[in-house]
């Protein structure tokens, strides 16, 4: 039987390119536009996702206060729907897909975390996943009281102290706790509540919640581990792990070190999903693809356009002339040599102008394709064992997703590699990823 | 013309009674029961309701960890709904009435406190609040990583200060500052996107909010003072101070020393609504609301009753036969005497047993009345300038909300004492407090 795969479908505020918000089919707003979030999540759910996947980061613009108000304000990604409260709402006009929300380590606290998340299972019938991060931004640093952001490895330090104490939170009930027993006036078995006392390094949590144990038990925890740091954090704490590969080849690679890190935590590797991203632009046909992705490449702003080129080579082009030759440029020093080679090389070969080279930048590396060769795409990465899903993203903010549930998931459950219907009641269920036990409980459960 | 009242209805996990979860009536779980949370508020609104109140408290029990779990098992207040997300998911299920939710300026960070109640505000169209609170229990520091709680006048600092920088947060973006002009590839006009750059003695904050400014400017701004420093913080911050009050007297001193404290703070007192608790039984007659308080006294629990009537009369009272005659105790020393001298007054006077008046205790001041004598309370305390309105919680899990909805209120509206219809499209137009303008905003608006 072949390998089913996972698809989670990650929102980017106004579509993952730049300039999607710029289309003339986009809505108002794309960014904190309430019902057209609701009306994309129904379609995902009819479509089958096992999630939604919401990112998240603590400042105005991915990279805070480094980033000049008048470059943000040309794209929709300055303001955004907090993803918990997000979530929360859209819990009630759904019913089956999965509710991850991104929450930092860095900085919350425990109580208020482990709180939300069980909340949001509660509110969504067993929904909810934690895509945990650690915040590497200053301009996210400094919207709390620090000078610069946390170092990498106290992070990730802090950050498992941090999952032990929220796994540990949740489990404070027993599953059947609450006995609401009116005859006796016992409302719930105090032998069944636990304090955890939890003194770490960097933290410390008496509890118990305040809270019933949520529905999943814990929900789904996600995590991106690209660093060694990162990927050691991932392997040990995360049910599904979200990842950006360059090929197949590579993700090939990832796929079978991260499970043998699995492994070795004691894990079975059939119980953490590797998605990597796969930002796509789907298409009627080919060519109806190309055509969109052309159209996104004429709306990409000069000013944001040319600051994102200038990042990938490295290299000042603000005063270049859009319309004539790529020029000379040193060598990258610090960034990647690679990447920097790769957009120059390009440049020759297809003899491209400044304009031109600073669009195919700006779709950051998003595929344009049919059903067909989406469908084809997905399935080579998870039969090749580089991936048990994918975690998709759409470059426009129109109607790809419209398209791929339409054409691609019908395609893929022809080929028998996706689910029909949900098959759990919850979302751990739907990935195949038991319910923790409660490591407090002493009673065996009936 | 006389006085319009406000109400706030605030609903307590299983009923302000705390053996109101053992009537045959009551639902399972009340305390973390989605169905039955929605079923209430939808009747709620259907009353026109000015708004939901939520309490809160970070730790099991209203004393965390000071309270034995076996005496907390007895009540349904252990575990209970986080309520920013709760009120986030019944926003969705409601158009009018307004969403207060109560969050601690303690154990906080203001950029989240900001953009949890930015999202509600956005995701009820302008229906949130935000019940400002410090936190004084142990069992809440326990929680969060300190032995002891905060000194009180270094919580009130820290609360200034914090309350300073969310209000800040709420104005980094002018109301018109998203322009979304696909054209021009402007996004947001950057010259209305403000940091802060707030920097206090207990905590800093850079911003700007990564949230549009929310629909009503700010989130409308309740708090309970009831200390001196408590009092000022209110008098400077609040739209709706929440207070208790013993009596009418009391409550025409509190109120009349409130508003000018607001005065001298260069506020409009009509701004600032005073809003003291209404705890009460609702009978569709004088004796069907006496039955129901009697029905509360019959399913006192003898533990927890005991120890409730041992901390009024300060003097522990577990040994002492449940069906003898109150004992001899000493005059208290640490808490209110005149409380003590109340009870044992009332106990020779009208020769209860123990268990009797255990019970009269377990009241908590529930006040069972008809429409007719519960309207006349209400209108006797507004027209009197003894409050602005009530904040309404009802003893008993069953029916008393459906009872005030359906006969209370339409009494008040016959005696022109309480709004016909939802007026505004947000929470501070049905209140009638004016939308802040923005502290950042240099050009005037159209």
């Amino acid at each position: 039987m072949s390998k089913e795969a996972v698809l989670f479908w990650m929102p980017m505020w106004g579509g993952f390119h730049e300039a999607a918000w710029r289309a003339d089919e986009a809505p108002f707003d794309p960014a904190m536009n309430l019902a057209e979030m609701r009306r994309m999540l129904r379609i995902a759910e009819r479509g089958k996702f096992h999630a939604c996947f919401l990112a998240d980061t603590l400042s105005v613009g991915a990279e805070g206060a480094d980033v000049p108000p008048a470059l943000i304000s040309r794209t929709a990604k300055g303001a955004r729907w907090e993803p918990i409260t997000l979530l929360a709402a859209l819990s009630q006009s759904t019913d089956r897909i999965g509710l991850l929300a991104t929450s930092s380590t860095t900085y919350n606290e425990p109580y208020h975390v482990a709180r939300f998340f069980a909340s949001l299972d509660h509110l969504s019938g067993g929904r909810a996943g934690w895509n945990v991060v650690t915040s590497g931004s200053n301009g996210e640093s400094y919207n709390f009281g620090r000078d610069q952001h946390m170092d990498h490895t106290l992070r990730y330090e802090r950050g498992q102290e941090f999952v032990d104490a929220v796994t540990r939170l949740w489990d404070s009930w027993e599953d059947d706790a609450v006995a609401c027993d009116k005859a006796s006036g016992m409302y719930f078995d105090p032998e069944k509540l636990h304090a955890l006392d939890y003194l770490g390094e960097h933290l410390s949590v008496a509890g118990p919640l305040n809270m019933g144990r949520p529905p999943q038990g814990h929900p789904v925890i996600a995590q991106a581990g690209s660093s060694e740091v990162g990927r050691a954090f991932a392997a040990r704490n995360a049910d599904v792990i979200y990842t950006l590969q360059a090929d197949l080849g590579k993700g090939k690679e990832f796929y079978a070190e991260v499970k043998e890190q699995v492994a070795e935590n004691g894990r079975d590797p059939e119980h953490v999903k590797i998605l990597p991203a796969f930002v796509c632009v789907v298409g009627r046909s080919q060519a109806d693809a190309d055509e969109k992705l052309a159209a996104l490449d004429s709306l990409v702003d000069p000013v944001v356009g040319l600051d994102n080129l200038s990042k990938m080579l490295e290299h000042d082009l603000s005063d270049v002339p859009l319309d004539g030759p790529v020029p000379e440029i040193p060598e990258a020093q610090v960034g990647s040599k690679t990447r920097q080679r790769y957009f120059l090389d390009l440049a020759r070969r297809d003899k491209l102008t400044v304009r031109q080279l600073m669009q195919v930048a700006a779709r950051r590396g998003a595929f344009a394709g049919s059903a067909g060769s989406i469908a084809d795409m997905i399935e080579e990465w998870v039969q090749a064992d580089a991936a048990d899903g994918m975690n998709v993203t759409f470059a426009d903010a129109t109607d790809s997703l419209d398209v791929f549930v339409d054409e691609v998931i019908p395609e893929l459950q022809r080929r028998g590699i996706f689910h029909r219907e949900y098959r759990g009641g919850t979302l751990r269920e739907d990935l195949g990823i038991p319910r923790p036990a409660n490591r407090f409980a002493t009673t065996p459960r009936p």
